[in-house]
């Protein structure tokens, strides 16, 4: 039998407009569970960059909240400081979307191309690159692929979105547009993406494109 | 073509300990969508019992959430205070689990059997089965079906915990034993439930549970 694979689950908060997307969490995690892959999640331990009220879509003036407690919510509380993973534990890696990884893993949102990506993120993104192993990119998670990544010409999808797609040729990386249910996948570089709610509109489409990343990206693990 | 099923799902915040259940109501909307059904949903407009650090597992201290607030971030925004949802609009009614069924939709994790339910949530679940709709409760939801439809002598499942078991039969309801990858229906009051997380223990046999709820609420809506 073929021995259980250990994936990283990087989360960046609870809820798409200042955190993960719940669902294409959700949806990324029940695929490696029926696939028999056992998940570490992690997070920073940092402050959101910022709290939305979802109800009314704006920020919430004077609310604080941590990355890693709010992405706690997700995995029943299973889950560590991203400065703790090491590659050597892991065999893949997985980001899925939503505003928190151009929020609070990198500065996209606010910083356009010009992007800085969390440090720790950073590290964890080349050494388990570096290990030759494979690293799943959901939704507007590939903006952090592009900026460690783009160097190498990585290629990724983001789904069709003009002005996104430009900002990860700026980087360096190949954008190539994709269907919400397809994937995009860089074989020499062991780099896997998947449109997500970049295109949506709703869960079971998503659910479909992440189901087909994680299994490319056990296939290569 | 059949026509669309509008089915309500009533969330209770965001993560398990003080909220719905995230992984449950995912797989609740993933199984609903991939069906072809229409989610409206809904949470009330209404403080949090109280807030928990998931990371901590203990409650944060003068912390404020507001449960459709958070509910919304399930949902991606698209939700509507309990208060307005009537059955005239809905073909069946669908409760995920999580504490907040028990802290903030009910009062059954502060006062057991003698709990409340939030009048709303009540009214709607009386409505809804009044008009001879389906109703599924997820997890320790069942409290509420119990609290609401024990007069009748529904049957219900929470899994197999003994003195939540107890709880059901002393308000009325008759409790069936079940395994977490399958469902407890009841023809005759059309309700249907699954233990999903009260027995666990990961998101692959809950969603199996889940899913098969999802297809008999359907079948009878």
């Amino acid at each position: 039998m073929a021995k259980e694979k250990r994936v990283g689950v990087v989360l960046s908060g609870c809820g798409f407009l200042d955190g993960a997307e719940i669902q294409e969490a959700a949806c990324t995690l029940l695929s490696l569970d029926r696939r028999g892959a056992k998940v570490l999640a992690f997070a920073p331990d940092a402050a959101q960059m910022h709290v939305v009220d979802h109800r009314k879509g704006a920020p919430a003036a004077g609310a604080e909240r941590n990355v890693l407690a709010e992405s706690a919510r997700i995995v029943r509380g299973e889950i560590a400081d991203v400065a703790g993973a090491r590659a050597g534990d892991l065999d893949a890696l997985v980001f899925p979307g939503g505003y928190g990884a151009a929020k609070n893993l990198s500065s996209y949102a606010v910083e356009g191309a010009k992007l800085r990506v969390h440090p720790e993120v950073e590290r964890l993104v080349r050494e388990v690159h570096a290990a030759h192993k494979p690293i799943g990119f959901i939704c507007i998670a590939p903006v952090i692929g592009a900026k460690v990544l783009g160097g190498e010409g990585v290629k990724l999808t983001i789904g069709n979105d003009a002005a996104t797609a430009k900002d990860l040729e700026a980087l360096g990386a190949r954008h190539v547009a994709c269907k919400v249910e397809e994937i995009c996948v860089d074989e020499r570089l062991k780099v896997v993406s998947t449109p997500a709610y970049m295109l949506g509109p709703t869960i079971s489409p998503v659910s479909q494109g992440i189901d087909r990343l994680v299994a490319a990206v056990l296939e290569m693990a």
